[in-house]
């Protein structure tokens, strides 16, 4: 993702790239004049122009596919699982326009008073949510996150910038003329929803160091994507980047409980960033338990990597490496080593874990304490599927990912994630001594 | 600011590099193994370490007073201001050690619970505050600085690297050692707080590129700084950029309110960053209530840069030109523009501001919930001083400094922001569907 504009050497290499900073100059600063449009748009507004919309996907569903069709034809070459994700359906056009009255039908974010207090002078202190202002996003060639990210930045009130694969490019126009169709609707400017106007990667580089242009970056795509992201951009990026996610079995495990939960973190859906990578087993139920829940897990498919101690359990387990164990495998392999304790758990996990997500099974109270204060992961889960880690079932409606920085969001991020705050102060004249 | 390291041509400069390179490896790595330490331990252990550290800097008063006399004795080029910042007195000692105190007293923010609500299947979501990890502060050669600091992260339960101007070294060391003695007392890591082991100005490159290693880095100085800060960072920072601030005075001000804020939002103390730069004061009030306000400030040694309509009331005005409107003058000086009402004043907000802290002087609820909703400001008021936005005024007890980003946190940054969160789940054995 070479940024010619700001690295290149040659006259020819700096005028496609003045052009590209040109285009990404007067997208950011249209995204900025509807942002703030948007950022006082109240409720209703916003709500009609979500559903709007959807009324318009489902009205242009024979244009979408036929662009559908016309992205697909271009791209050949693809594997099954990429054709998979371009292909849209009717049945995918309407979970899209379905997804955007959802996110219509959730609370308004902005504006809600986080805390409030009134200090010994009388000033009152309201903290109360505001929009980010312009999101840029960079995704790849899934043509339904245009919908997804679209929604969700729109009710919270931000601009936002989507700049997708170029595989997926007409579908994506198309969608996105959808919003914006809503957004006229609504009386809203439909620059607050802007496609990226290239598909030149300079567009990409130009994005990432529009810093006081863009205020947040949000990737989401595989490792590589993020990685660039990370490693190039100087506007702050809220990152998804891996999980490499335990389920840790305790001695004081109720059998049944663990064998239900770790099939269900393990191989529900194996390509998902809540998934299960390892299972760590206390060696006091290892001899017991471990060939039960090898033997659930191998009926649904699953592959294995295991220590020395788990094979001298079952010596037919394959030997997992060092490498292994730090693999984000998303698929169906797990990585098995026994533990002494919730210490040399907390160790592994340490060691190997990348403060995503990790789960407990005890019926021990203190054990389960110990455990979810003694990890560091965005979220912890005592007696229950690591594949809970997602904003549905957090409760927050929608999600635009998972974040695993530590800075501003962790975890699922919906609508309250997608948002700032700022201080209102009320006062009856007071100066400061 | 150049980074070797990273951009080095030569093989010696690359060498030199390398070894600062490892040097912040060491220092960061043995950061955050105290970090692990100091994020589970208790209230009273870090208390403790505090009250034991403001022990040591009274005892220790001579030795540090001995490493400030040659800190000054190595700069005799600074100019009286520096000369001021960098000059530690007994009673500076005594304010570091009484400012450890304060902090000990102050809530723990870690585990503090932020939210917490249970999902239809039965799940217990709690979202809890949490550590950072190890943030690493640059600033300027204000040796209190380093106690300020140290204090603040310890009770974050945050390990820090301080990295200081050259110029207080042997002050920020006898100090740092303090620190040191207290976190050895009460049985806590004294790598918890670490000076940066070099001066070299690669050092700071090598924190700015440490990914991985540290979590947040907090620049804390002039704007060069700041922004030299921003430019290079790969490791997410939380600025304190600056503030141009405005108070406007509306139509339906109170005329005694309207004097008493502006002259302490201008002139109470010209150089903090909640200083009032521009007065905007509307046309229906400006012919009667200017010439009083004018009068009040220049007898306080206000000097002035006025617009054409300003001047056509006060024509001795010196005139202001667009620079002078984006000067954060942080001096005896105040722009004055007049405007037509609340949409004037927010559309030159929004032009020449600085999105830090924003007043309105009225008696009109109408004109304050529209100037308030229409600024994006981090800390807007209504009917008091700009110069509240300050984290001991908005009850913190302390603070780091003022966020300017939209990221995580905005204005008066305290205990509670200098933190991130997590999740914890209590399940009864759920799986996902």
């Amino acid at each position: 993702m070479p940024v010619p504009g700001f690295t290149g050497k040659t006259g020819i290499v700096n005028a496609i790239s003045d052009a590209v900073t040109q285009m990404l100059d007067a997208t950011a600063r249209a995204a900025r004049a509807a942002a703030v449009q948007l950022a006082r748009a109240g409720r209703p507004t916003k709500d009609r122009a979500l559903i709007a919309a959807a009324a318009a996907l489902r009205a242009r569903q024979e244009a979408i596919l036929a662009a559908n069709a016309a992205d697909l034809a271009d791209a050949p070459g693809l594997t099954a699982a990429f054709r998979d994700r371009l292909t849209l359906t009717p049945a995918r056009i309407e979970a899209m326009a379905e997804g955007l009255e959802q996110v219509a039908a959730l609370p308004d974010p902005v504006g809600h008073v986080l805390a409030e207090w009134t200090r010994p002078n009388g000033l009152q202190i309201r903290r109360v949510a505001q929009p980010l202002g312009v999101i840029g996003m960079i995704f790849e060639s899934r043509p339904n996150v245009t919908a997804d990210a679209a929604a969700l930045c729109l009710k919270a009130g931000s601009a936002v910038i989507l700049r997708g694969g170029s595989e997926s490019a007409r579908s994506a126009a198309a969608i996105r003329g959808c919003v914006a169709q809503g957004l006229r609707e609504a009386g809203l400017p439909e620059e607050a929803v802007q496609m990226a106007p290239t598909q030149d990667r300079a567009f990409v580089g130009a994005m990432l160091r529009a810093a006081g242009l863009i205020d947040l970056i949000i990737p989401r795509g595989g490792k590589g994507l993020v990685t660039r992201v990370m490693e190039e951009a100087r506007v702050p990026v809220l990152a998804h980047a891996e999980g490499l996610n335990h389920t840790y079995i305790h001695a004081a495990a109720d059998p049944a409980m663990a064998r239900a939960v770790l099939a269900n973190a393990k191989m529900r859906r194996t390509g998902v960033c809540g998934a299960t990578e390892t299972l760590l087993i206390d060696s006091a139920v290892a001899p017991s338990l471990l060939p039960a829940l090898v033997a659930d897990l191998r009926a649904l498919g699953c592959d294995f990597r295991a220590d020395d101690r788990a094979r001298a359990i079952l010596p037919e387990l394959p030997a997992g490496t060092e490498a292994d164990f730090t693999t984000e495998w998303l698929d169906a392999v797990l990585n098995i080593a026994v533990v002494d304790g919730v210490q040399q758990a907390l160790a592994h996990i340490r060691r190997f874990g990348s403060e995503h997500t990790d789960a407990i099974v005890t019926a021990d109270e203190a054990a389960a304490a110990q455990f979810l204060n003694g990890i560091d992961s965005a979220v912890g889960l005592w007696n229950a599927s690591t594949q809970f880690c997602d904003g549905g079932e957090f409760g927050f409606g929608a999600e635009i990912g998972i974040a695993t920085g530590r800075l501003h969001a962790r975890g699922p991020v919906g609508l309250e994630q997608l948002c700032t705050y700022r201080y209102q102060v009320h006062g009856t004249g007071q100066v400061r001594p």
